[in-house]
């Protein structure tokens, strides 16, 4: 395989060298359901190893995993007026089973809201039993018109956290606590610097009272919406009927939160980090972290060579995950291509006249840097440089999202801006008809307003209708 | 609550026992959808723990997860005649999917073969890529008339391996050594001694060349298919055009083994273990290991006693799952049975009084045996305790099913076995009609031909037919 036709660049199309690299690094395949993808080992690795730090983060916060059923009553999803309409037109519908037509049809769940929150109507009787935290790790299926591998699928893998409170307070202290678990995990886990905030009326989930989101940045300057937290205030509550009898005696209907992330994460993840070799996986989430390559075909050093690679594994600390490619049919420059072209963070290497000299060569994915370490310091040093290749992809991509970010004032600018990629932050007057019109004239939507963003009451006005506004939003093509 | 009526007695009505201890110990409930269930926080984390267990012995097997798409073409399912015979009439079927009539149905999966193996015939093309390895983690539907929870649900969780090998022997190793896999899975980790051998034409999984199962023991002397492991030979291989390019440089069909274990574990457990108190978990699924309760309402000594609730908490390993019971509005009766209800394997009590001795009260939830300890021992003890618990439930486990099983000879030692329920043995034809027949006249089946059994060709008879027979087969009601 020649490293040059793996992939087309991502200068010369985005979008195919995306393709290709899902595709080269085995991560997923297309299937015969369309829009459907199978998650191929590799990269349900990588959504293992990212289930299990959000799961712990999620458990630490006192939140409990459950399960609900896969089937939604189609009656159920039309409780919430603005919920049927956001979700009516892409679910997908059962309405045969059992060889007989069924009395009502079954919808397979978009998102739960509905299915748990009929569930909860009989488990909240009192402030006793708030807040009810509860997540759920699952498929779900929304019938999307285009589709692209991990960014937007018929079926994904996704959690979707469900919590109940007594008071509002509650409901916001809890819509922003998810988030900002979100926020840390990106930041820590994926290396990944994201934009934290409020969605647009526009754009908030079908159903909540707000929306709150982390964005992320792609290498081609579009933004991804990566993960939201929503406030669903008491629609859903009223809806589905859930009350409880307070401490002085009243019956209230409690306020709720969801909160979820998806496969979407690893689409995320690869646009933010990869280059044109390939995949550049942080160390938290990379399946293999580092692996060990002997050099050289001399049947006689391969035994010494072999134990080295051995020695130097169990040298590492046992969580640090480590693969030795020993194998012989291949070239050195296959592999190295291939450890590349899979975003493998660190890569060892060594011939009999390394070995010699007690010496390894240790080449870093993310910079490409090669140095030269004695054997003996691998145990040692290559944990601190696994931390150290988390941090540096970390402050690259907050890099790239700062210089990502133009304020502008007048539509010229923000076309500029949007059309080149990146995000135009700009006074907006927040008039949903007129978001509407910027973003079938520009294909640029609200991302958000940030949390920092207090709002003026000043003499701002509005980029593209002259009417005042008080805060500033980010704008950008979007995934 | 009054312990004496939270649950029916196993001995007065069992079904009814079941129905109460799922609800009482607070591991799943009934949803709005037709024999779907939700798993309750409790019951969930049971499954957790399994699946964390079982999935270390999957990849230890050299076998990696990946995930499939939850919907499978109509055509699919028909690709192999006798999988479509076996599964049609219990599919659910979307036929609508974003606003619009499907061109092509798709089933919702009753389990994976063919949507695998149609990705299969794509992946494989060379011995190269033999042999090939995957489990998937995920959700299945079945229209069942009759459901139960955990034991029969219409919507189910599990794990299905399926993999592909050059010859029938590799097919058979694998079929044997995923069954030993929950053979010690079920021995170590859930305290279940198991009956394991092969089924019936009549009772193999359809499509399959050969199905071994483990089948384990409920306390009303039903038996339960607990895990199944396919041999499916060519059949699947052949219907999906799966072929590859062998060293001889001949094109190959290669062999295929399919195997999976559900939530109904959770469901086996319960009727294995369970008594008149409720849930009796071994300590490796037990999502609270121990329980430490301070007694006494005396508000002056409250502080001491949570400190040292604390302290014995600390000292203990931290794989311990340790929960302190430190409620002030609940009695002591009531939290010994609570946390009994919920087979909590270890309480830990103790009072002014001890405490002033440096003792706690020590109680087993499975032999309800108290013994008194020094504080300063439980860092020690209670580990080892756990694991004598452990090892305790699988001994009484395996007494049970040995006593369970009565070699008969004649019908009527027969019907007396399968009446008063447990295993009857006996030497049978292995005429499916015949075996029908038996079925239909006892509502005993088949369980297995035990893998010891090595045939006779004497002269031994049918208990039923009179007719030749060489082996005897596992007979029992069932689940």
């Amino acid at each position: 395989m020649n490293k040059k036709k793996a992939l087309t660049s991502q200068k010369e199309d985005f979008s195919q060298w995306y393709l290709d690299l899902v595709a080269a690094a085995d991560l997923a395949d297309y299937s015969s359901v369309k829009g459907c993808m199978i998650i191929k080992p590799y990269g349900y690795r990588i959504w293992e190893l990212m289930q299990a730090d959000l799961d712990k983060r999620i458990k630490a916060a006192g939140v409990k995993n459950a399960y609900f059923p896969l089937f939604i009553p189609e009656s159920f999803l039309k409780k919430e007026s603005e919920h049927v309409e956001g979700f009516a037109p892409e679910v997908a519908v059962v309405t045969h089973a059992g060889g007989k037509q069924l009395e009502e049809a079954l919808i397979v769940r978009p998102t739960s809201e509905t299915i748990i929150y009929d569930t909860y109507s009989r488990w909240i009787q009192s402030y006793r039993d708030l807040p009810l935290l509860i997540n759920q790790w699952a498929n779900v299926v929304r019938w999307e018109m285009r589709t692209r591998p991990f960014l937007r699928t018929t079926e994904f893998l996704w959690q979707e956290g469900h919590t109940v409170h007594a008071t509002k307070e509650d409901a916001d202290s809890e819509t922003l606590r998810a988030l900002s678990m979100y926020k840390d995990f990106a930041e820590k886990t994926l290396a990944l610097k994201v934009l934290t905030g409020y969605k647009s009326e526009n754009e908030k989930f079908k159903g909540a009272l707000y929306t709150t989101c982390i964005e992320s940045l792609a290498k081609d300057g579009k933004s991804i919406q990566f993960g939201t937290s929503h406030n669903l205030g008491q629609n859903f509550a009223r809806a589905f009927e859930i009350n409880f009898l307070d401490k002085d005696g009243e019956r209230k209907v409690p306020w709720q939160t969801s909160w979820g992330v998806s496969t979407r994460m690893i689409g995320a993840l690869i646009v933010a980090h990869g280059d044109d070799d390939g995949l550049v996986l942080p160390p938290p989430v990379a399946p293999i972290q580092v692996v060990i390559i002997p050099i050289g075909n001399d049947e006689s050093a391969l035994p010494e060579l072999k134990a080295t690679c051995e020695q130097i594994k169990s040298a590492l600390p046992t969580e640090v995950r480590v693969h030795i490619d020993d194998r012989t049919e291949q070239s050195l420059g296959f592999k190295r291509n291939e450890w590349e072209l899979k975003g493998v963070p660190v890569r060892i290497e060594f011939g009999k006249q390394e070995l010699a000299e007690n010496k390894v060569s240790v080449a870093r994915r993310d910079t490409k840097e090669k140095s030269s370490i004695n054997i003996s310091d691998c145990a040692q040093m290559i944990p601190q440089l696994l931390n150290q290749i988390t941090s540096d992809i970390y402050h690259g991509s907050a890099e790239r999202l700062q210089q990502s970010v133009t304020e502008v004032t007048t539509y010229e600018e923000f076309l500029a801006v949007v059309e080149k990629g990146g995000y135009a932050l700009a006074y907006f007057c927040e008039d949903s008809a007129i978001e509407k019109e910027i973003q079938e004239k520009t294909k640029a939507t609200t991302r958000l307003v940030s949390f920092e963003e207090k709002g003026e009451n000043g003499d701002k006005k509005c980029f593209y209708s002259g009417k005042p506004a008080t805060r500033k939003w980010y704008f950008a093509k979007s995934y």
